[in-house]
C-alpha cells in the first residue's frame, strides 16, 4: 500500500481470500485498519524507521523558523525593510512530543540534540524512558501542557486519539506555544486550532498535516499569521521512494524465507508496539 | 562600545590621554582596531562566548528553511497550493565553516549534534582540531571548497580576509552549495556573490551581514530567489543587551581588583588568538 489514505484494499478486501500479509510504505496504518482486517489472521507491517530522521529535522525547521522569526524576516524581505530585532534561543526550550513510538522518539533524540528538554506524552504515564524520562498520559494532556513551548503531534491515529488535542488543551497551552503537527490531522479538533490561534491562546503553529487534505483553498488556516502550512511532506526526502522500496524487499525476502519480521503493527493498537 | 560600527573612539582618541582598556560588547572588533589604538598599550576586550550559540542556532535556521525549501512553502502557502515535494535531509551533509574562533566553533559543535560533517578554514591548516577535525588554510579556498553543501562564514574582518571569498571561490563551489555569511561583509567580494547566485554557481545563500549596512533598498540581494536576508541579529536573542551588560560588569570587577581579564583581543590579529 504505497497511499496511506487509500481505502482500495478494503474496497477490495471481499475477493482477497488468500491474503496473508500487507505491508504500508507509511507510517501510519490507520486508513488500513479496517474492522475485517484488524479481526483477521492478516500480518500488516508498516515503514517503520524510514521517516523517524527526516520528520525529526522537519521538526526542527519549525521551531527554528518560530523561534528566529522567520516568516517575519521573510516578508520584511519582500517589502526590502532592515528590520533588526531580537529573537528567542531554542535551547534551554521545553517540547512535549504527544506520541512516543519511533517518530517520536526521533525527533526527542534531535531536540535533545540541540539542548530542547523533552517531554512524551503516550498511552501510559511513566519515568525513566530511554527518549523522553517522563511521559505523561496523553488522556491527561490539559493538565500537563501548561509551560511547554512547543508542543508536537506525532501521535498515530486510533479511536483513543482522535481529537485528542482540542479546546481544552489548547486554552491550557502558554499563550506562546507553538503547536506543530507532523502526524495525523484526525487527531486535532481543528476548529478549536482555528479559534485557538485567532484568540491568541497559543502563539503559532506549524502544520504539515491535516484533517482534510489537500487543505481546502478556503480553509482559515491558509492565511493566519503565525501558522506554517507543508503539505503532508514532513518525511519525504530525497530518495524517499527507493528506500520505502528497498525497506519492502527486504521484508519480502525474510516472508518468502519464512523469517519472522522484525517488526508488524499490532492491529489492536493501531501502531507498532 | 556598544556600536560595533562606530567611529566614535577613534574620532576622540587623540583627547583620550589616559585610556588604559577598551570592551567591544561584540564579537568583532575590526571597526575598533584603527592604527594608534593597534600601535597603544591599550587592552582590548570583546563579547566572547556571547553570541557563539545564539549564532550557531540562527545558521542551523538558514540551513534548515534551505533544505526544507521552506521559501518555497511559505509562498505556495500564500497562493493556497497544495505543493507535495521531497526535499534535502541535512544529517550526511557538509558544511565548511570559514573562521575557527569561538563563534566558528559553536557553530561546529551544533551542525555535529545534526549530523553535519563539519571541516574549518583558518588562518593556518592543520588536522586533530577538537571541534573541525581538519582545518584548511582560508587563502587557499578555491582549492577546497568544492563538495561542500554549506559554505559558513565567521572569519573575523581582518586585512587577510578582507574580500577573502570572492569570484574563484564562489567558481569553485558546488553550484548546489548555499553560502552562509553571519560574520562580516567585508570578508566578501558582495558583486562576485551575486553573480554567482545569478549565474547559478552556487544554489543560495543566507546572509545576515553586508559590506553596506543597512543593506541599501535597491540592491539586487533583496529580491535574488533562494536567497534570505537578515538584518545583522543573527546573534541577538531576548536577552542579549543584559548579557553584554553583565559580562562587561564581570570584566569591570576584575578590572578594579587588579586581576587579569580571561580573554583579550590580539590587536594585531584583530580577534581573540
Amino acid at each position: 500500500m504505497w497511499d496511506f489514505f487509500s481505502t482500495a484494499l478494503k474496497d477490495a478486501y471481499g475477493s482477497a481470500d488468500r491474503l496473508g500479509w500487507v505491508h504500508a510504505a507509511a507510517a501510519g496504518v490507520d486508513s488500513l485498519l479496517f474492522d475485517e482486517l484488524v479481526e483477521s489472521p492478516v500480518t500488516v507491517t508498516n515503514a517503520r524507521g524510514i521517516f523517524d530522521r527526516p520528520i525529526a529535522e522537519f521538526v526542527l525547521s519549525y521551531i527554528l523558523m518560530h523561534a528566529k522569526s522567520s516568516i517575519g524576516s521573510l516578508s520584511d524581505q519582500a517589502a526590502k525593510k532592515w528590520n533588526r530585532r531580537s529573537t528567542r534561543d531554542i535551547a534551554g526550550t521545553k517540547a512535549l512530543i504527544v506520541g512516543t513510538g519511533a517518530i517520536g522518539r526521533g525527533i526527542a533524540r534531535r531536540l535533545k540534540a540541540v539542548d530542547i528538554d523533552v517531554t512524551g506524552a503516550g498511552s501510559r504515564a511513566r519515568s525513566g524512558d530511554a527518549d523522553f524520562g517522563e511521559v505523561i498520559d496523553s488522556a491527561t494532556l490539559p493538565e500537563h501542557v501548561a509551560g511547554f513551548d512547543w508542543v508536537i503531534d506525532i501521535a498515530p491515529l486510533t479511536e483513543k486519539t482522535e481529537r485528542l488535542i482540542g479546546a481544552e488543551a489548547f486554552a491550557a497551552m502558554d499563550d506562546t506555544a507553538v503547536f506543530i503537527n507532523v502526524g495525523r490531522g484526525d487527531t486535532v479538533d481543528t476548529d478549536a486550532l482555528v479559534t485557538a490561534l485567532r484568540d491568541g491562546q497559543i502563539g503559532g503553529a506549524g502544520l504539515d498535516v491535516f484533517d482534510e487534505e489537500p487543505l481546502p483553498a478556503g480553509h482559515p488556516l491558509w492565511s493566519m499569521d503565525n501558522v506554517i502550512i507543508t503539505p503532508h511532506m514532513s518525511g519525504d526526502t530525497d530518495g524517499w521512494r527507493m528506500r520505502l522500496a528497498e525497506q519492502f524487499h527486504a521484508l519480502f525476502e525474510q516472508y518468502l524465507a519464512g523469517e519472522q519480521f522484525p517488526h508488524t503493527v499490532d492491529k489492536k493498537l493501531g501502531y507498532v508496539r
